[in-house]
C-alpha cells in the first residue's frame, strides 16, 4: 500500500510508511453529502481508523443530519456550499438519480483542489453526468462504488465495519490524477476495503450480473408468491431458502428505481441471458429429461459450491 | 396438544397429560430408512426429547450407517425386511424418486400395526406410489413432510433442533386412521414441530411456489453467471446479496431433479406466473417507466418486510 500525504490535492506518494493513521495520511475534513447507510458507513470507518478528522455532514432533511450528529456520525451539519469550501474530500451518497442535479448544483461552488468521488451503484452513467455537470473540473471527480450493503438504511444503520473486507471498484476518468486515485484508494483501505480499478462499462455489465438481476429475479418472484390468492398459505409455508432468495428484495424501492434505469441497457441484456438458461431448464423438465436437469443442477450447484468456498464459507 | 400411546396401531389418545416424554407416548422402536439429513434429524430430536427407545438404521451404504452409529443417530443397522419385522414407525427418509422402488420392497413385509410414514418434498406422487405399492396396506401410511432443511447432507448433517419451530405438512389419505395420524402429529411436535394438514395437490402446488421455483431460479442465475466468459471477475464482485440468493443452488442435485420431476406440473404452472410479472417489468424498465417500475418494487419490499416482520427477522 503507497500511503499518502492528504494535505492539499497535489500530495505526493509517501512510500514505506504502513501506519494508516499516521498524521500526514489521515484526511482534514471530510464532507458526506447523504448521510445514511453508505455515507455514514464510510464516515464511521475513518473515524474508527482515526483516519480523518473532522466530518461535515450534507442532507435535505434536517432530522436525519440532526440524528447523524447525535450517533457521532459527522461533527457538524452544513450547506453544500459551506462543505465545498471546507472539505478536502467530498462523498456524494445519494442514490444514481439523483447524482446529475448533485453535481449540477456542485459545479459553481466547487474549489480547485478539493477532491470528489461517489459511492454510487452504476458507474458509466455517473461518469457522464460529472462531465457535464463539471466539464474541466471533472478531473477532480473519481467515480467508485463500494460494494457492500444491507437492507436497512440510513443513519441508523450506518456501520463502521461495513467495508470491512469489502470490495470498493473506481473507475477512474482518463483526466484524473494517478495520486488523486491514490488518495482515495488510500483511504478506502483505510476502511478495510481492497479496492480495484476498472472501466465504467465493465463495472455496469459485472454488477448487472451479480447485484441487479439478482435483485429483479428476486423482486418479481416475491411480487408474483405475494399476489397469488393462496399468498397466506404459501407465505406460511416458505422456509429458510425463501427467506434467503427473497431478502434483498425488501431494499429501497427508490435506489433500486434508479440503479435499473441507470443500468437499463446492462440489465436487461444480462436478463435476456438468463432467459435462455431458464428455457433450456423448462424444455428439459417438460420432457422429464432427469440426466439433462440433473447436469444443469450439477453445474449449478457446483459453481456455487467453489464461489463459498473461496469465500470461506462453511456451510 | 393431545397425548397417545405409542402400543401399537389401535391407540387411542389419552388427553389432559402434557409431558411429551412420559412412558406411555414413548416410541418403542422407530426404523428410519435413509439416516442422512432428514432421517437423521428425526431420530436425534426424537432421542434429544427421550421420546424414543430404540432406533433402527436401514440404508444401502454401510458406511453411512455405521457413521450414524457412531454419531449416535442409531442403535442398529437393520434390514429393510428386519425394520418391518421390529418398528412400530418407519420413516421413509429418501429422495422421492427412490419412493415407489422402496415402498414395493417394503410391502411384501410390512407388518399389520406398523404406522409408515416419509419426509418426500412432494406428496400427489408418494400417495400414489404408497397406493399402488401397498393397496389395502396404504392405510398405514400417512405421507408427511417436514418443511426444514439445509445444504448439507448425511449423517453428520442430521441436528437434533432442525425442526424445532418449524412446520411439517401431513397430507392423510381418507383411509388413514385418526389416531394413526394423530399419533404421528405427537411425534413431530416432540420434534419441536407445528403441525399442519392439507391435501397433497394443495402441499405441491404451496411447495411448488415457495421453495421448487425459487431453487430452479437461483440454478437457473447461477448457472448463466457461472457460464460467461468474464465469470471470475463477476463471482469476485459477487456480495453478500449474491450469496443469500443463490445459497439454495448448492443443494443435492439429485435430491432436487427428483423433485422437480415429481412436481413438473406444478412447476411449470408457477414459472409461467414469475415469467408474467418479469414480463412486466422488462416492459417498464424497456420504456423507462419509473413510476411503474417503482410500484412494483414498494410492493415487492412491502411484502417481504411483511413477511420477515412476521418471522421475527430483526434486519
Amino acid at each position: 500500500m503507497t500511503l499518502l500525504s492528504s494535505s492539499g490535492s497535489a500530495s505526493m506518494a509517501t512510500p514505506g510508511n504502513s501506519e494508516s493513521n499516521s498524521a500526514q495520511d489521515r484526511l482534514p475534513v471530510l464532507a458526506v453529502v447523504g448521510v445514511g447507510l453508505i455515507g455514514g458507513s464510510f464516515a464511521a470507518a475513518l473515524r474508527a481508523r482515526g483516519a480523518v478528522s473532522q466530518v461535515l455532514g450534507v442532507g435535505r432533511q434536517a432530522s436525519t443530519l440532526t440524528r447523524a450528529r447525535e450517533l457521532g456520525l459527522i461533527d457538524e451539519a452544513v450547506s453544500l456550499e459551506d462543505a465545498a469550501a471546507r472539505a478536502d474530500l467530498i462523498f456524494l451518497a445519494v442514490p444514481v438519480g439523483a447524482m446529475p442535479a448533485l453535481l449540477s448544483q456542485l459545479a459553481p461552488v466547487l474549489r480547485e483542489g478539493t477532491l470528489v468521488t461517489d459511492g454510487g451503484s452504476t458507474k458509466a452513467d455517473v461518469a457522464r453526468a460529472a462531465r457535464q455537470a463539471l466539464g474541466a473540473r471533472a478531473l477532480q471527480f473519481v467515480p467508485g462504488h463500494p460494494v457492500a450493503g444491507k437492507e436497512s438504511t440510513g443513519p441508523e444503520a450506518a456501520d463502521a465495519g461495513l467495508y470491512d473486507r469489502r470490495t470498493v471498484v473506481l473507475t477512474p476518468l482518463p483526466e484524473n490524477r494517478e495520486a488523486d486515485v491514490e488518495r482515495l484508494t488510500h483511504w478506502w483501505e483505510a476502511c478495510g476495503a481492497r479496492v480495484l480499478r476498472m472501466e465504467p462499462e465493465v463495472h455496469d455489465r459485472v454488477l448487472a450480473s451479480v447485484s441487479h438481476v439478482p435483485h429483479l429475479l428476486s423482486a418479481v418472484y416475491m411480487r408474483q408468491v405475494a399476489s397469488a390468492s393462496d399468498a397466506d398459505t404459501r407465505l406460511r409455508l416458505a422456509g429458510s431458502g425463501f427467506r434467503d432468495f427473497t431478502r434483498i428484495s425488501a431494499g429501497s424501492p427508490e435506489m433500486w428505481r434508479d440503479i435499473f434505469l441507470a443500468n437499463r441497457a446492462a440489465v436487461l441484456a444480462e436478463v435476456a441471458e438468463v432467459r435462455g438458461v431458464l428455457d433450456h431448464v423448462e424444455r428439459a423438465l417438460r420432457a422429464q429429461d432427469g440426466p439433462a436437469l440433473q447436469d444443469f443442477l450439477e453445474r449449478a450447484a457446483l459453481a456455487r459450491r467453489l464461489w463459498g468456498g473461496r469465500r470461506g464459507e462453511t456451510d
